[in-house]
């Protein structure tokens, strides 16, 4: 199996529902430092696995969705705590089509699976990992 | 598939037996800088992989049974080489009784799988991953 | 000179006032990865720069003090920008003032320098360096 | 699983073929900063999963075959992009064949499976993974 | 003193001229991560180093000058090696002059000095610093 | 001023001396990440800080005499505690007499200023700078 990363990042705030976040239910922010990993098992006929450029800028595209805002306020996430594991999803979910419709090339149809990974800090980090 | 990943490290003197060790087999020591990494189907009621204040202080714990030791004194360890790979194994076990045991929370009892990763350097690491 | 560097992380959410700031005018948030260094000219009778479990527990206080909140609804930044650059200088301040007061050690009068920088991402960071 | 990671690099010269490349049509270059991470069931009689001495003089061997050259030059890369999931592959086939000659050590022979990464610059990376 | 730093890249090929040299007077390759870090005394009116935007942006142009070249072949450098400690200075002082002719903004003309630092692989990085 | 830095690294036991070092007191270890900086005010003929071969090779040759070693035995260090910061002031003054010596070249004489950082972790590091 093959496979190309690319990292972006998207700097929010938020706030979580549930005593198990402790001082988390309050309002504070985080940078989301983001790895996509993109996968399939022949490299296309330019012997890669997508077009970087359209790849980048795909996630650079879904990135600038979420980045510079509160999603406290984001209606799309309400009754849900938008975890760091959470937000993995979304991308995951949102890139997936992104890919279905075209947006990272033909050649991108061939892709076989796809692996989101946000990190919070130094010391934790997310992801989601699915087929497309 | 989700996952949540935490670091830490705890550090060791030990040596190692056998031809193939070469000055290793000398008493010398090493940092582990541990990424422990949980894995799971579908997240949690909280939108969670796992209670990650649970997970740092499991993880936290079992280092400290390990940190600060010299490792040929360990009974446990009689007869085999305290290696990088070894230690992951060790790790792994120890934590998959904690979760079993209900201390990473009771959410934790639906983690599908784990993978305990050891760097001993910029240039070496070593992993142990398995179903929990 | 010597130095001892620790390394810790908050996590915040907070806005700007400024044309300047574009997008960063919204509510937003970060995580800031934190590198204290110590200075001094000779180490101490133990031969440290610091006794760093003194130095990382007063980080981790000063760092606290921030951690988990909307810095526009603290009152001490009324009026300023919280950028990356400011908040260095205020975390500098604040060990300057712990350091003086003997939160680090007696040895840590013997500090010369400290040097605190924040990266807000993987691609960005800030310091602020000063004499104590 | 077990796995053993380590780290090299490799510096070389190359140009892409097709409008898809953009600028890196033109002669440019690279750093490859390469993990190959070896994987076993279980580990041997040793505790290892290879003796890391040879894994990572195997790897300096393979990697000096390409460092340090121009691969248009490259006879047996012609007609080829050689991109880094494309050198990620010629890597991995190389490794593997340099274990089932046995350059890697007896022991090697219980591999099971074997990834390799390049890192091109610290926003992106590939990689290919195949069993031995 | 108050520093910020912004981190890119560019990938060019190149060969060196003289014995010490060794293998590197073939034409090969690199990839440079750029750490450009600006300094001054005193924060400015919004509280910043110097505007974040216009300063990656202005990195980016000059970096994007010797992205994807062969600098074998770039005029410019005739008689030189464009070694990693080399080209740090050439980056900073086309940087300088670009801070100096107001590319940064109004406020930069208030720094005080610049570092650029050129990674060229995880084992060796150089940079150029001094007053601005 | 340029600067060049290579990375290596050296795998220690030793155990310290003194209650400031709470369970350091017992016999541990440590991996030291080592980052050697060289420092000159204009580049060599050659437009080089430091030959990087001979360099790396000094370095390596200076860490090898402590790598794989139970510091507590070592009678050079009799009396002291071999914190990281002290290790980083050895490793100094033992480069400093192989740069004076010839062993890093000719033109290593023109050389002003060296800096030796240890990181033991991904959490702390210690450094000592000083002329040659």
């Amino acid at each position: 199996m093959f496979s190309l990363t690319v990292r972006d990042h998207f700097m929010i705030a938020h706030s979580f529902t549930g005593v198990i976040f402790g001082p988390a239910q309050q309002t504070h922010g985080a940078t989301y430092v983001v790895d996509v990993t993109f996968m399939r098992a022949e490299l296309d006929a330019d012997d890669l696995v997508v077009d970087i450029g359209l790849a980048s800028a795909g996630v650079k595209h879904e990135l600038a969705r979420l980045n510079m805002r509160n999603l406290d306020e984001a209606e799309e996430f309400a009754g849900r705590n938008t975890t760091t594991e959470f937000l993995a999803r979304v991308i995951f979910d949102r890139l997936q089509a992104a890919i279905r419709s075209g947006d990272l090339g033909d050649s991108a149809q061939g892709l076989a699976a796809m692996r989101v990974t946000l990190a919070e800090s130094h010391i934790a980090w997310a992801s989601y990992e699915g087929d497309i």
